[in-house]
């Protein structure tokens, strides 16, 4: 029986809305249960300096956790003076999934930036992120086609991601902070809504896993990720 | 007449919402029309080096803004690797500030830090974060004596804040930014509910400002200031 | 009573010494009784880039103390690898009211830098830092306008500024250090020779302060003004 | 058929050279190849502030590559004042892998650092990292054991590391530097000796991986680090 | 012929003003012609961590040059958020040279720092501010004396510093700027009231020199130290 | 008796193996007995920001120290965030060392970086450093003759280092760290295959040191640095 008297595969109920802030040309609040994560995409001309002049464009994110989004308080990383291993680790997977979504050609010399910060943290903040970023990314894609910064959509198709894992010997989705600081193995996936893989992550926090249990973990998140894109195209509606 | 329509003296609407994230001892979502603050404080035993063995709490603050709560993106303080210098001399007034609103000796040994992350800007975000934190820190005072960690009630009396300035030669209370971009005088009023300063900041943009000018500056950020003590009021009752 | 026996509105002995060193364009020792301030103006060709093709000036300014310039040694921030708050917030508001003594247009795609490195403290460094910076910030203008690298005056008037507080329940002008460490409100004015406000900065350290208090500070402020003035005049006839 | 004329599961050529250097507790060079990475094992008494008076230690992980272990030269991350994403990515992922070797009950407050650094750089340098920090873990608990310093061994099981991937739709093992940089899917695989994951990382490079590609990478990955322990265990007989 | 008309062996004019600043427990303006250093050396209970509970103290130097000390400004320190390299090997000089001066056992678990700060350069700045800082190192001590804090005096000797070098093919001693930046070697010894060496540093800037010239540039520097410690003992008499 | 049995004039075995990494124009792995520096040279297009345009190239170096070629484990300084003052003490010596060697003219417009990589230290790195990068620094000019990058050879003469010392009153060379630690006086020598000096520094460690021991150093300095560039040259025959 999970804390949260959900089923195995049963994820938290989750809430997308649209034009959170006003400034940004994509700002989703995404929540999974207590998960709050405020997604917001800019826009900008140009590319980073690696990409100059080779007519293609670029998605970057970036990630932070407000100081109190957690049990206790996190020191800020802007007082530390740097952003420590974790939030460099999730910011690229942010970056490369929504990288995957993207004819990067058709997006032209512009570079998309998502900014990931969480507001609330019960777990799972960096799958949150993505499936949040990816709606973000959506509304930016559409400002830019509105405005005809843009001539053909440079969307491929959409991502969600999920966070599966093993608690209690059992596989489970979506894991809230209770279930996430006692699993045996995390495991993060990150697909495309046609079921393939962008992403697959898999830790032992504890006990080496086998095989068998890596492909239950597989098959659940699969499950997750395809209503987490219905929810987003409801979204998008 | 003001873009907003508002009176010269007639700030925007306030909403106050408390417990706006589930973690933070006092979490308040402070709203001035289009400007959004997220101020949540935090309670901690035991205080910095200096005032150890003083028998004495402390009350420190931070700030920052979301890299997309502006019209266009600000750099991530975290990326670069510091806190510039308005976020510094932001965050040391609003700790200033509420610092004047407890006896530390009655919080004992303890610290609250106050969090203010602004989630959408326009203008005044500095007296928003210092009228919002003030709930916070409400909340977080109540929660320490509800849990029995201070006896005595350190809170002294309430402050808020307000921005005021001269814009067209008019003084008027409670910039929006487009009013604050071109601004001729701006002033930060911090008062307590008695009445009296704890803070009071006028700079020149332009050109300088008389005595008369300071005057009723003065005199405007009194009246909204008052205010806004009645919806902090409202909002913990 | 106060400790050197002046009267409340009584301002320490200031010198100026300009040319105090050899390579800067202006270069200023202002001294207020024991806080010893040098006040070095670089003219630099070209602007920052937020500046750039706007066919105007700029004028900064850096702060620093000595670290054996007070009382204890306080740690060298080039070796803390970054300057604090304070520093930043001292800088900022030497630039600002610098900024105000001049036509930022007649001074061409030049800028100014202001170097205030106190090599002594005894209270008043910051308004001390400005009313010297406005001398070495003449004779920077002057020996640009003999060089022929502007054509008009840029120098709008002189700005000098002033700390007054309340000291044991008085107001009084120009504190020192003993003095400074234990006022319960301090206020920093800075004003223009035509007696009109560049800053005014009042902070309760202690208690909250009255509307009355507040006019009696800004009161001696502008008698005391009006002296620094006189002397910034009298060290460049 | 690949550059080096390989079949696709073989793997280069590996080589494991123990007390490589003189003065740590385990030093080995690996070599995979053309890659030739050089692990250090710190024995260090105490843990880190987090673990204290729980009785147990840490194992932790440092990773770096020589500038000039590349093609072309790569900025000192000791120069530029940080480490990127990169290396903290691959150092946590180090130490993540190696702490599941041990009990670290059994280890005492004891910490063990693995210092990584890359002499030459030819594709898999965080695999190969893995692998030979293994054995040099292995000659740091032997060192320990032999000073007294541990009762019972904690080493649980070797873990070793290999890097798979899709390279002109084909899957193979161990690529090499002009493989990786063509990859379309990319993915790391930490197994212990027993065959159960420590850790799987698979990245669609350019487009998205389906279920059968990453069951056929998983398939080859455990038969190649099958191999590598033996060639673990040839080197430390 | 010297630009100053000064024959080869001639020093500048040198001036030292004991107690520049009032804070410090010795502090000395040192001027070798237009270098001028402020020397300020400070007293502290306490040794560095890596001295705890040895019985002996520590002596530690900072140095810095103000942005306009030069004839175009640098960039502060402080501002760059780093010391750059040259800085630091100054510094460590200074504190490598004061060191030799006393016994550390006999100064007890005390430090003193000797911040030099350079207020106008010259030339010779790093050895200006070892003959500057003996001084403040001697009044400094004599302070602790006079306080009790310590019994024996730890002071073994005076040491001066001279910088040398070899321009337009001939051995001339305290250079100047327009010399030192011609100087095909440059050579800053320091030594002892005894006439013993304790650093000598001689750099070829452009062609290497010879054992002969090298001779020659000692021979130099040994009679202008010893007019060095004159003029330090004339000023401590 | 020195520890190793060595006269005291005698050098530790010294082995240069060129060719070590295969990416670098230039890669010498060095050995002065247990001291072994991995000094790669890279060869790039382009001169620093304050040399374009002067037709002129470059010469650069960086070192550092493997965290545990030491025999206790150094803090990684890209962990710590910035190079220590001997690490950057030591980086310009080798800069300056090798640019010595150059005529710089003849380079054009190129910039040569040495890396020296401590991979096992035991005494005398620094001075192991310059040895080994010399050759690496020849090795990286035929590279860029090969490939016809420039015309003529800017070698102007080879360079060696060696440290020397007073261990036990007695003057020996080639210091090895169990003599090193202990020294009384500690000097490194640079010179060229002409037998002038590049660079002479002596350090007193403990005492002060004499004319007389100052003149017997160096006479065996020369000695063994005319010994390494016999061995520099049978290397690179």
């Amino acid at each position: 029986m999970r804390p949260s008297g959900r089923t195995a595969q049963q994820i938290r109920p989750v809430t997308i809305t649209r034009n959170f802030t006003k400034h940004a040309e994509g700002s989703v609040l995404i929540e999974f249960g207590d998960t709050k994560v405020l997604c917001n995409a800019t826009v900008e001309t140009g590319v980073p300096r690696f990409l100059k002049g080779q007519g293609q464009g670029w998605v970057t994110a970036e990630y932070s956790m407000l100081p109190r989004s957690t049990h206790t308080r996190s020191q800020r990383e802007a007082a530390r003076g740097k952003q420590g291993g974790r939030t460099m680790e999730i910011q690229r997977l942010i970056a490369r999934s929504l990288r995957a979504c993207l004819d990067l050609k058709a997006l032209g010399e512009n570079t998309i930036t998502l900014d990931c910060d969480v507001l609330q943290a019960d777990g799972g903040t960096r799958t949150a992120s993505i499936t949040g970023a990816c709606v973000a990314l959506v509304d930016a894609i559409n400002y830019m086609r509105s405005k005809g910064l843009i001539k053909v959509n440079p969307l491929k198709e959409m991502v969600a991601a999920i966070s599966v894992g093993i608690v209690n010997g059992e596989p489970v989705s979506d894991l809230e902070y209770i279930e996430d600081s006692k699993a045996e193995t995390d495991m993060n996936v990150v697909m495309t809504e046609a079921g393939k893989f962008i992403e697959i992550q898999g830790t032992a926090e504890g006990e080496a896993f086998s095989y068998d249990e890596m492909q239950s973990l597989v098959e659940i998140a699969r499950h997750s990720i395809k209503e987490l894109i219905d929810i987003q195209k409801s979204a998008l509606a």
